[in-house]
């Protein structure tokens, strides 16, 4: 498999004052294409560290990526360096010269001297145009066939011309056929270790296609990734760990690859033709946001109520004060209360609620900050409620508070329907 | 000036399916330190890999700083890799054994082998105890001075460990004293480019403290940075400054550092001794999720309606149908009636809506995608209509919609100030 590594120059990376989302960007296309990114550095504006890097990587890796320090200033070096490293002299490249002038032209600004350095490129470099900028890409090549392609840093320059001058070379390049294509499968009220746990063997076992699991607040992915030299030749690969996967993980698969947790509850329930109202106290808008981040989410859902001062939850929502009184706002009486109040109140088929104590402030004894109630309430006017205790700060319970509740109606949804 | 590199570990980071915004958060703090990051490297999930870039990095910098691969699978080895490198054998450490247990207890779920080896530590390291998981981080250091710190990958452990454990620890090994401190002033309902107009002699004449503008969705911070031995000393060459840019900017500064937009709102609500009450169309809960991420948002902070439906604008907010019948429901009428509502139906002293097309469906000629109004009811029962239109995908516009109704409530509450 043929290997690269990829550099991002720039100081302000180093001091954390801009992320580099490059990296990840130009590393998912090359894994597509089946390129192995070996490693990734990150370089400040120095020609001698440039180079060193440089070098370092072509050790390593068939060729070197980088991307950043080509624009027009006196700290723009990754040309120099590179020129450092190979032996090469810069030239002007008069077609670069040009579509610089005609730019600067249709801009109707005046070009400076420092731009006309963009146009000098190592001698003999294979060109990659830059359509939607002043500076110009290349590729160079060593008297061994490693290989330095350089890009601008700016995202919207960078992944046209990795797209349709980088990609097409190196294709070329190394003679590719088989690609890396890649299936998610997402998880809930599972853990990750005892998802390792039931599928450690074939984590052992498996060649191609290779899995992965993958942590995230309250919830985790499984990845399958296959080599083959298309999409379709992949998914024969793919389809039978993915059924594997799905029995082992019976009960908390939600979805594959770009479906959401909110968009799965969708999923059921348009299924069942039902709409859902939700009632947020220490969620505080974060089900109804992630629900309203589904695109057409107005076909199951009706709207939300976030009850945050107790008034409301008796005004708006019908909750029996003597109830709040009695066993307290967080309580699993109020968790069902509200989704029952918030199911009637806006004329929906379904109701989801939550309520519990964000913190930092608010935790008593028996009741301690992160801990969260959360009801549901059926199409028949009953509810169930389920208990949640989380340890972090106030975002984070929120967060995990969010993705349990959403977590809690998808099971509840599924089970109606197997029991259908 | 001490310097260290920086590797994150995870074969996720090589195939562009993780965003790495670890090494940025790091950088970022170790330059407020003073610490110089010579350069930064990711590298998979590979023993032999880690080690060596370990063992690289360790030949430039005084210090080497990981983070992840510390997990509970098979493929967390980031221990094991600097065993490798300096020569040392991982034993049990009891204290994180304990905290790791008691961590499950308190979760009510079982503990399996596998989180054991979490506890199992490079013998004489300094421990760095992680309140927020199951992975401890820490220092292991060779003869010659130079150190290998090592942290988990996932954000919530990362961050605190670094500000709580492992800077303190870095301080105290250099000795230092000149760090950067930083203070930021937020901006809104101003352009990048107009508050570049205005401070552009102020930011090339600073040498220290130096300003920069940084632009967010919606907003713009200008942040002060100034060298210092002490937060105190930083603070007197950072104070002029802050007073000049407030002038140059006034009016659009809504707050410094930790400061929120939304904690604003709440600073300006608490002083008027008033309660808000959000009704919210296109942002879909995303208002009310950013008022209740504030700490003690309860004070002024009545709640929310999601009125997603139609029907829940008239039977919840008492909109009145023929208003959306005639204007259509994303209309400055039916804003207004939105917020007047909602201020009433939740007895709050104020009312604030939003009700626009998020997209991508929903366009018509006249109102396209992006359309955005927004509704305030003052005390006095009266209500003022904005509006806004954005270009861009569901997320860009329920986002700056989000800001650009938090941002006009700011305006007012402020001008209501002002003219008391």
């Amino acid at each position: 498999m043929p290997s690269v590594e990829l550099v991002a120059v720039g100081t302000e990376l180093l001091l954390g004052q801009l992320l580099d989302t490059n990296t990840a960007y130009v590393a998912e296309r090359m894994a597509a294409c089946g390129i192995d990114v070996y490693g990734t550095r990150a370089v400040g504006d120095n020609r001698t560290r440039i180079a060193a890097a440089i070098a370092a990587a072509l050790e390593h890796a068939d060729g070197v990526v980088t991307t950043g320090g080509l624009g027009p200033t006196v700290d723009d070096l990754t040309k120099e360096s590179v020129c450092d490293v190979l032996g090469l002299r810069a030239e002007l490249h008069e077609p670069s010269l040009r579509a610089i002038e005609a730019l600067f032209e249709q801009l109707r600004r005046p070009m400076r001297e420092n731009n006309r350095k963009q146009a000098m490129l190592p001698r003999g470099a294979y060109v990659l145009e830059n359509p939607n900028g002043t500076a110009a890409g290349f590729v160079v090549s060593r008297a061994d066939g490693k290989f330095v392609a350089c890009m601008p840093g700016v995202p919207h320059e960078m992944k046209p011309m990795l797209a349709d001058r980088l990609l097409p070379w190196l294709r070329e390049r190394f003679g590719m056929r088989d690609a890396i294509h890649t299936s998610v499968l997402h998880t809930i009220n599972i853990s990750e270790s005892e998802i390792d746990h039931r599928i450690d063997d074939l984590f052992r076992a498996l060649e191609n296609p290779k899995i992965a699991v993958l942590a995230h607040t309250g919830r985790c992915d499984v990845k399958i990734m296959a080599k083959a030299p298309s999409r379709a030749a992949a998914e024969a690969l793919i389809e039978p760990v993915r059924r594997e996967l799905g029995e082992r993980l019976a009960g908390h698969v939600f979805g594959a690859d770009a479906q959401t947790l909110a968009g799965a509850v969708h999923g059921l329930l348009q299924a069942r033709g039902q709409r859902l109202a939700v009632a947020e106290s220490c969620t505080g808008g974060r089900i109804c946001a992630a629900l309203t981040a589904v695109p057409g989410s107005s076909a199951s859902f009706a709207g939300g109520v976030v009850a945050y001062e107790n008034s409301v939850k008796a005004t708006v929502l019908g909750v029996d004060e003597r109830n709040i009184e009695r066993h307290g706002a967080v309580s699993s009486e109020v968790a069902a209360e509200m989704a029952l109040g918030v199911r009637r109140r806006l004329g929906a088929e379904l109701g989801l609620a939550t309520t519990g104590i964000a913190g930092p402030g608010g935790g008593v004894p028996g009741k301690p900050v992160g801990l969260v109630f959360v009801g549901v309430a059926a199409a028949d006017g009953r509810a169930r409620t389920f208990q949640l205790e989380v340890r972090g700060q106030r975002e984070v319970v929120q967060d995990r508070a969010t993705t349990f509740a959403l977590g809690v109606l998808w099971k509840q949804l599924r089970d109606w329907e197997q029991n259908a």
